[in-house]
C-alpha cells in the first residue's frame, strides 16, 4: 500500500540537489525511507520526487509505518556508510548512526531540541530552516510526558522501594552542602580532554574510510580514536543513565558533502565543547561508561565494556540509589520555589539563546556576502577613478601620482571587504558553537523538572495512603527520603549548571567582544595605510 | 486638446505623497504643467493621477507644448513662491526660480548633468532614482550640438573678426607660460568667501518669508544676503559669459518640504563648494558680475549692476577678445593630442564619479537603515538574555551579576547601532557633496571641447579659402591668432582644473578615510566598555 506523509514545516531544498522543497500541510507520497542520514524520499502532487528531512513530515492517516517498507540499497551511499559486519571493533553498531553526516530522526527530546538548535546554528552547511515556535513547543511539551512515562516504570518502583539494586562503591555519588548551596561532590582531580583535528582512517586495505577524532585525556595523555557513532552511542548511555542531569548535546547529525572540511572542523569544535562540559561535571566526568569511552584502547575490552554499559541497571530513576545527599530532609516549599523559578528561567534563556542564534546567523551571512561585496565595490569604484586620473596624468607636465594613491586606496577597500568575509569565523560562528551547548541543556531541563515533579506527585499520593492507614509510617519515611534524594539531585544540578553557565557565558561574551575589537583594529590599520597616501 | 507624455525613465513615487510612479515608455495624459518645482501632474492608464519629474517625460506626438497650457494657481504653494512685484530688490526675477526647492527643467547641459548628479547624490531627500546611462549620453551628445549652434553665431563673427568689441582694462584676462604649462594669470590676491548657515528672512511685515544665505568675503568681511534665485541668476551669467570655462554646478533644484532643515544645511554646504571653486579660479573670481554678486549691498546699485551684467557684450566666443595669451602661435598637433586626451579622461572620470556616487548612496542607506537595525537587534537579544539570567540570579545564594554585564553589553550594541545610523553624515554624505562639483565640471568640459573643435574647423575652412585665394593671408593670420586664443584658453583651463582637482580630490579622500578611522575607533571604545564587564 502507498504511504502518505504530511509536511509539518516548510523545507526549501537546496537547488541542483536531490532535495525537494515541501510546504507545511502538503501531502506527499512516501517513496523511500531507506535513504539514510535522516532523510526520506517522496513525490509531491506535481509529481516531483526528492529528499526532505524525515523530522519535517509525519505519516498521514493510518498507513503502514514507514519503517516497514521493504529495505532497498541505500541512496547517496557515503564511504562511511557501508555495513561492516566483519569489522569486530565496530560490529553490531546501529548502522543508521554509522556516519559522520546525518540528520537523525530525533530519538529523544534532548537530541530533538539540539537538532532544532543546529538548524539555527551554522550557515556554512546546508540545513533546513529554523523551525517554527510550534516545533519547539511540540517538542518540549511532548517530551516530558514521554519521559515521565518511562519514569513511571523505574520511578515508582524506586520510590516505593519495590526494587533493590546493589550500588558498587565506584558508582556512589555524594551531594554536599556548601555556603553556595548543595553541590555534587567532586571525586578525584579535575582533568581535561583534547579533541584533536580528525583524520580519515581506512580499513580493509582502504576499501572503507571514515572520520575518527583523537581524544587525549590530561590524566594519562594516551590518545584514543573515536568516531561520531561512538559519541552517539555514549550520548545515549548517558541520557538513559542520568535522568536528573541534562546531558550536553552532540553536534547535530546533518548532511555533509558540501564544505566537508569546514564541516568536519566545525564538528570537532562542537565535540570539544561536549567533552569539556562532561569533564567539568563531577558525576558525568567520573562515571564508568565515560571512562571506558575515554580510555579503552583494546578491542576486546571495548566490546566487553560496551555490553556492560548497555546492560547497566543503575539507569533512570533507579540511579538515585547511587546518590547520597545530606541526612536532613528538605523543606518542600523551598524546593518548589526553586524548581518553579528554574523552569521560568529555562524558558526565558531558551528564547534568548534562540534569538541570539538567529541574529548571529544573519550577521554571519551579512558579513560573508553583502559586506564583503559592498566594500569590494567601493574599492572597484576607486580603481575606476584611479584609471581615469592615470589617463590625464600621462599628459601632465608635473609628476602627479594621485592615481597611484587612489589605486592603493582601492586595494585597501577590497582587502577590507575580504576581512569582512572572513570575520564571522572569528566571532559569530564560534559564538554559535558555544551557544549550542545551551540549546541542548536548556532543552533537557524541562524533562528533569518533570521527573522531580512526578516524584513529588507520588510522594503526595503516599502521604494520602498513609493518612488512610493504607501505608505504614516507616514506608512513608522511606518514600520521603527517596523523593528528597531526587530533589537534592535537582538542586545540585541546578547549582552546578548555574556555576558552569556563568563561567562559560562570561568567556563566550569576552571572546565575541575581543574578536570584534581586533577586527575593527585591523580595519583601522588598513585605513591608516590608505590615509598615508594622501598626506 | 489633451496633451500626452511618454515616460523616458522609470520613476517610483514616494508612497503616501502626491507622487505617481511611472515606467519608461508608459504614456500618460498630462493634466497640469503649472505644478512648479519641475514637477508635472498626469494620469496613467489605470486612471491614477499624480506628480512626476518633468525631466522624466517627453511630450508625446505633436501635441501642444505643455508650456502653452493655461496657467492655473500653483500647486503645493511654498512660502517662498509668491510673486512679489512690489518688491524692488527682487523685482523682475524669473519667479520659476524664486524658490529654494525645485527640480527645474534643465535649461543647460551643466544644470542637466548636475541634476543627474543630484539624483545620485543625497539620500535624506526624496528624489527620483539615478537615471540610466542613456540619460547621461542624451545629455552630453545633444548639449554640444546646441552649444556649437549658439557658438556659431558669436563664434564665427569673432573668429572672422567681423565684430569688434572694446575690452575694458578690468576685463582683460592673461594666460602665462609656466614650467607646468599654460595657466590663467592670477590677478590680485586670493581670497575666500564663507557661506553662513542660512536664516529665514521675511518682508512685508512677515507676509513673505524665504531662505537667505550670508556670504562674507575675506577681503572686506562685509556679509551680503543672497537667495538661491540670486545664485541661479549668477550661474546663468557665468555660463553665458565663459564658454571656455566649465562653471561649477549649483546645488540642484529639488523638492523640499521633507527633512527641510537637513535639506537647507545640505544646500548650504553645496553652495559653499560652488563659491570655493569660483574663488579659486583666477578668471571667475575676478569677473565683474561675480564681484557685484559678492559685494553689492545697495538696492539701487544692485539693480544697475544686474541690468549691466544682462547686457554684457563680452559673452560666449566674443569673450575671447578679452583673453591675452603668449604671443607665439601653438603647434596644432600638440593641442589636438591634449584635447583628445582630455575628452578621454573626462569620459573616464565621469563614469568613475557616477559609480562612486552610486555606491556612496547605497552605503549611506545601508548604514542608516539596515546596519543600525542589525546592531540594535543584537543588543535586544542580549537584553533578552540579561532578563533571563536575572530571573535565575534572584534565586542564587552567591551574588552573581552576569545579567548586569550582559545588559550593559546590550546597551553598548544598541548605541553602536545608533552610531552606524549617524555615520554617513560624517563620511559618505560629505563625500557625495564634494563629488557634486565634478559631475558639473565634467559635464561642462564636452561643451568647451566642442567649442574649441568648432573653432579649429573654422580655421581649416579659412585655410582652404586662402588656398583658393578667396581669403587674404593677413586675415588668415588673424583667424589663426584668434583660434589660437581659444586653444590657449582651453589649455589654461585644463591645467587649472588638473591642479584644482588634485588638491580637491586629495582632501576629499583624506576626509573620507579619517572620518571612517574615527568611526571604527569610536566603535572600539564602546566595545572596550562592554569588555570590561567581563574581566
Amino acid at each position: 500500500m502507498t504511504t502518505r506523509v504530511r509536511a509539518l514545516y516548510d523545507f526549501s531544498g537546496e537547488p541542483a540537489t536531490s532535495e525537494l522543497s515541501i510546504t507545511a500541510g502538503e501531502i506527499l507520497i512516501l517513496t523511500r525511507t531507506d535513504v539514510g542520514e535522516g532523510w526520506w524520499e517522496g513525490t509531491n502532487a506535481k509529481g516531483q520526487t526528492g529528499l526532505f528531512p524525515e523530522a519535517y513530515v509525519q505519516i498521514h492517516k493510518e498507513t503502514a509505518p514507514a519503517v516497514n517498507l521493504p529495505q532497498q540499497p541505500r541512496y547517496d551511499q557515503a564511504p562511511d556508510d557501508y555495513a561492516d559486519q566483519q569489522d569486530g571493533w565496530d560490529d553490531d553498531w546501529d548502522e543508521e548512526n554509522d556516519t559522520y553526516s546525518e540528520i537523525g530522526p530525533p530519538n529523544n527530546q534532548i537530541r530533538q531540541s539540539a537538532s532544532h538548535q543546529q538548524i539555527n546554528n551554522y550557515t556554512n552547511i546546508n540545513l533546513p530552516p529554523a523551525p517554527t515556535e510550534d516545533t519547539i513547543s511540540i517538542t518540549s511539551t511532548s517530551a516530558p510526558l514521554k519521559r515521565s512515562g518511562i519514569f513511571a516504570k523505574s520511578g515508582d518502583s524506586y520510590i516505593l522501594g519495590t526494587t533493590t539494586v546493589s550500588v558498587p562503591d565506584n558508582e556512589r555519588t555524594f551531594i554536599i552542602n556548601t555556603e553556595n548551596g548543595y553541590f555534587w561532590k567532586q571525586i578525584g582531580d579535575p582533568y581535561t580532554v583534547r579533541v584533536a583535528s580528525p583524520k580519515k582512517e581506512t580499513k580493509f586495505k582502504g576499501m572503507k574510510s571514515f572520520i575518527a577524532y583523537q581524544l587525549t585525556p590530561s590524566f594519562n595523555n594516551i590518545a584514543v580514536s573515536r568516531r561520531y557513532k561512538h559519541f552517539d552511542w555514549l550520548h545515549e548511555r548517558l541520557v538513559d543513565k542520568f535522568y536528573l542531569i541534562p546531558i550536553p548535546p552532540l553536534p547535530d547529525k546533518q548532511i555533509s558533502g558540501r564544505y566537508e572540511d569546514e564541516f568536519i572542523e566545525h564538528r570537532r569544535v562542537q565535540l570539544q565543547e561536549f567533552v569539556d562540559w562532561v569533564c567539568r561535571h563531577p558525576v558525568l566526568s567520573t562515571c564508568e561508561v565515560w571512562m571506558h569511552f575515554l580510555t579503552c584502547t583494546d578491542e576486546k575490552r571495548w566490546k566487553t565494556g560496551k555490553r556492560a554499559a548497555e546492560k547497566d541497571n543503575l539507569v533512570g530513576a533507579t540511579y538515585c540509589a547511587a546518590i547520597f545527599p545530606p541526612e536532613k530532609s528538605l523543606l518542600q516549599t523551598q524546593v518548589d520555589g526553586q524548581t518553579e523559578n528554574c523552569s521560568l528561567f529555562v524558558h526565558g534563556m531558551d528564547g534568548a539563546v534562540k534569538s541570539l542564534l538567529a541574529i548571529s546567523n544573519e550577521q554571519t551571512k551579512r558579513f560573508q556576502l553583502q559586506w564583503k561585496k559592498d566594500f569590494q565595490r567601493v574599492g572597484e569604484s576607486f580603481s575606476e577613478l584611479a584609471r581615469a586620473l592615470e589617463i590625464d596624468e600621462r599628459r601632465a607636465i608635473t609628476n602627479i601620482n594621485l592615481s597611484n594613491s587612489v589605486g592603493q586606496t582601492a586595494g585597501v577597500f577590497i582587502s577590507i571587504g575580504q576581512m569582512f568575509g572572513d570575520q564571522p569565523k572569528s566571532d559569530w560562528i564560534p559564538f554559535c558553537d558555544r551557544l549550542h551547548i545551551y540549546r541542548g541543556i536548556l532543552g533537557g531541563f524541562p524533562d528533569v523538572l518533570a521527573v522531580q515533579r512526578g516524584a513529588m506527585q507520588k510522594r503526595k499520593e503516599c502521604e494520602k495512603l498513609t493518612a488512610e492507614q493504607k501505608m505504614g509510617n516507616a514506608q512513608l519515611q522511606e518514600v520521603n527520603r527517596r523523593t528528597d534524594i531526587m530533589s537534592y539531585a535537582l538542586l545540585a544540578e541546578m547549582n552546578h549548571f548555574r556555576a558552569e553557565r556563568d563561567q562559560h557565558l562570561k568567556e563566550t561574551m569576552k571572546n565575541l567582544i575581543s574578536s570584534q575589537i581586533d577586527f575593527y583594529n585591523q580595519i583601522i590599520t588598513k585605513l591608516q595605510m590608505a590615509q598615508r597616501y594622501f598626506e
